[in-house]
């Protein structure tokens, strides 16, 4: 028996405790987006430095940024020789609306069956508690195997305005040689997976102004240039009868799949069939030559996200709009730079617009991608303690989606991060009726203390 | 000296009480969108009934339609060998708002200088008063040359719901040879013209739905068609770099413009300076082969009048849409059909929809173009009269925009209409400040009394 199989031990002994743990910070309703909850948030956050105090870690404490504060502490008794993880999580927690359709008060955490409701169960104070339960387990049979910084953010649900600010004055700080993400999930509660890439985002309003003002198409119509169907030409361009998106050096960054990347990807249960249940299109679409899960996940795509121009009520308005609105966004993959794309959109604007309309872009989101190697010591150490934990090998993911802050981490510390959290994908997340599956719950507490033991070895 | 110089001496000599008649109709506030004037669309019609009466005319009278009633009457006194000629006109006004934009009570009439303001002057109450103004000079001087069915509805300002009904519950009598038609203008006090042709409309809202709801733009992106991009594929195509319209066989029932239909065009003062000035826009388009006075009134054209799918908000939203909306309305000539047209834009979405999303479309208007043949009786007599009163040769015109209700009479009664009003470019119709120049007002009596001399010859 290792040391950690007594963490374990004392882990599962200890899961009524643990769970009346999450249970106490989940009734704090620390919701970021509303003001009404500020002293909520610092109540959180305080109860966090306390938590931590208590578990031995050093130097716990609350750090202002511009909005919401961000709790800090560290563990660096393992010496300068061993490795250091930061450990990011995030304590506030999404709105609840719709309220009303809520079957429990969000913020009076109620165990029914195998689930706990609450908001922020599973996104992710569960996440965050589940690993401090493990922390708590392993320093109950000695030492941490590594150095640990903990950093907390309280703006996640909006979008981590201050945290760049934050990492850049922090530096020092935050030195470290990964950073464990649990601000993910698995693909079942049977179904161990570990998320190795995340796509980034450039997201872009395009206007286009044909008249001075709007006029009538009787008087005018054939005579001026239609700002609506000029955005529509150029829209259509972008993306070719094959799925291929158009814009100039689009894909030159694009990291190509290796052949173990694709395997991994097809051993995922979102097959074809699954894709067309999920959206209820009445067929699918996408890049030729790839899979609906690589299309998804592994594939950078432009996807026109809002349209808007002219007359939109009901009926008629024989009007010829002055102009026309496009948001288009586009979904990156490993090496693209938001940047790069964006001056490819800008060189294709300008090379497919007509005189005969002026027109301009805005930017409004940018987030890089990112990638974390299969062969990794984070990730062999994650994967081998799935196996324990689950007895069976994860299964590799990508995300479509965007993790702002891992590309934040990436490109102001200089490391990757594993993602490494227990959320379900009938989690409800963002959505009424939150809940942690509780027996995902103390798995994810026993596959953390594994990940300690695997990856000091 | 003819009689029709002495029903000139005659009107010149009542100058005043014609305006002061027209003065008297516009204090009526006859705005037929609003419930609250439905009593002043009555008294509106029952003083036109009165002051019918008072000329001589037989059997005036309110005919009731599903909301406001047609005044009707008639002067048959020329006898069955006689042309009879229906007199079509509006007598309802638009509304007044924005009201803090006047300048002066919209039924208050005010003459400043050479104009006189009032909701109606141009449109069209100072037409059909002109009318009548010179029927009265001329039955002063005995009897009309022709028979007259004088028709004035109370539905034009929206949209003449129940004139077709009313045609053709009343198809006998109204039976006639031509319609005159005052609801036009001339191109400047001191340019007269005449319009020949009024082009058509067919408008509809083209809709594409791909997901079943609206997905996260970044789990669903790349492996689902986005609809607001297939719209935009789809629309792009119906126009080419040449400005030429897609759709199968639309242009197959255009009648030709002749070398004497473009060089009537040519004489007109809008040139591309003008149409220019007049969009502000940043360079002028069209169709490849035309000038844009022939783009905009003697060709036809598709337009997007209207788009609308997923997030228009301020900032992001990184929604994949579930649908997507376009208002499409194409602007018709001799002798294109408005089914047929309907039928050319269902083959070609037919053609274009990919099978990845539904779609559908609804129509929302529907008109024929009209044209009156340049040598015809009616165009003929018109244009000597306009000769005699301004002294000079009228200009040949299109109209760009739709006039229904000659479609309507076309269709219904099988006669076309001669346009023969004097509204001004400036008169601010359906805007604040609507005025009727009186000068012009009354060289538009002088007009209608010439054209009655010159169609009998």
């Amino acid at each position: 028996m290792s040391r950690y199989d007594d963490a374990i031990a004392f882990a599962r002994k200890n899961r009524e405790r643990s769970l009346q743990s999450l249970t106490e910070l989940l009734r704090i309703p620390s919701v970021s987006t509303l003001p009404e909850h500020i002293p909520d948030m610092q109540r959180a956050a305080e109860w966090l430095v306390q938590r931590l105090q208590a578990l031995g870690f050093d130097g716990a404490r609350i750090l202002p940024t511009a909005r919401h504060p961000v709790v800090y502490a560290e563990w660096m008794k393992a010496g300068p020789s061993a490795q250091t993880i930061l450990c990011y999580g995030h304590y506030d927690v999404q709105p609840t609306d719709p309220i009303g359709l809520w079957r429990t008060d969000p913020f009076d955490p109620v165990v029914e069956g195998d689930n706990l409701y609450a908001r922020g169960a599973s996104d992710m104070k569960g996440q965050v508690m589940a690993h401090l339960s493990a922390v708590e387990a392993i320093l109950h049979t000695g030492d941490l195997p590594v150095n640990l910084k903990i950093m907390l953010e309280g703006e996640e649900e909006i979008g981590s305005p201050s945290l760049p600010a934050f990492i850049q004055q922090n530096q020092a700080l935050l030195k470290s040689d990964f950073c464990l993400n649990g601000d993910s999930g698995i693909l079942a509660a049977d179904t161990p997976a570990l998320t190795l890439a995340l796509r980034g985002l450039a997201y872009f309003e395009i206007t286009v102004q044909g008249p001075s003002t709007d006029m009538h198409s009787g008087g005018f119509g054939g005579a001026v240039d239609n700002p609506a169907l000029v955005l529509c030409q150029v829209i259509a361009g972008m993306r070719d009868a094959q799925g291929v998106i158009q814009l100039p050096g689009f894909y030159d960054a694009v990291r190509p799949l290796s052949a173990r990347d694709r395997q991994e990807m097809a051993k995922l249960p979102t097959d074809e069939a699954w894709w067309l249940a999920q959206t209820g299109a009445p067929q699918l679409a996408g890049e030729a030559g790839f899979s609906s899960t690589e299309r998804a996940s592994a594939r950078p795509t432009l996807d026109v996200n809002g349209l808007l121009s002219g007359f939109t009520g009901e009926g008629s308005k024989t009007v010829l709009p002055a102009k026309a609105m496009a948001k288009v966004s586009m979904r990156l993959v490993p090496d693209q730079d938001p940047q790069a794309i964006r001056a490819s959109l800008e060189t294709y604007l300008r090379q497919h617009m007509p005189p005969t309309v002026t027109w301009g872009i805005i930017e409004h989101a940018s987030c890089r991608p990112s990638i974390i190697d299969m062969d990794s010591a984070p990730v062999a150490a994650a994967a081998r303690a799935l196996q324990k934990v689950w007895g069976k090998a994860p299964l590799y993911a990508r995300t479509g989606g965007s993790v702002p802050v891992v590309g934040h981490i990436k490109e102001l510390l200089g490391v990757d991060s594993m993602m490494l959290g227990f959320g379900l994908p009938d989690d409800n997340l963002h959505a009424p009726n939150e809940k942690q599956h509780v027996p995902t719950f103390h798995n994810g507490v026993e596959t953390y203390v594994r990940f300690y033991e695997e990856i000091a070895r």
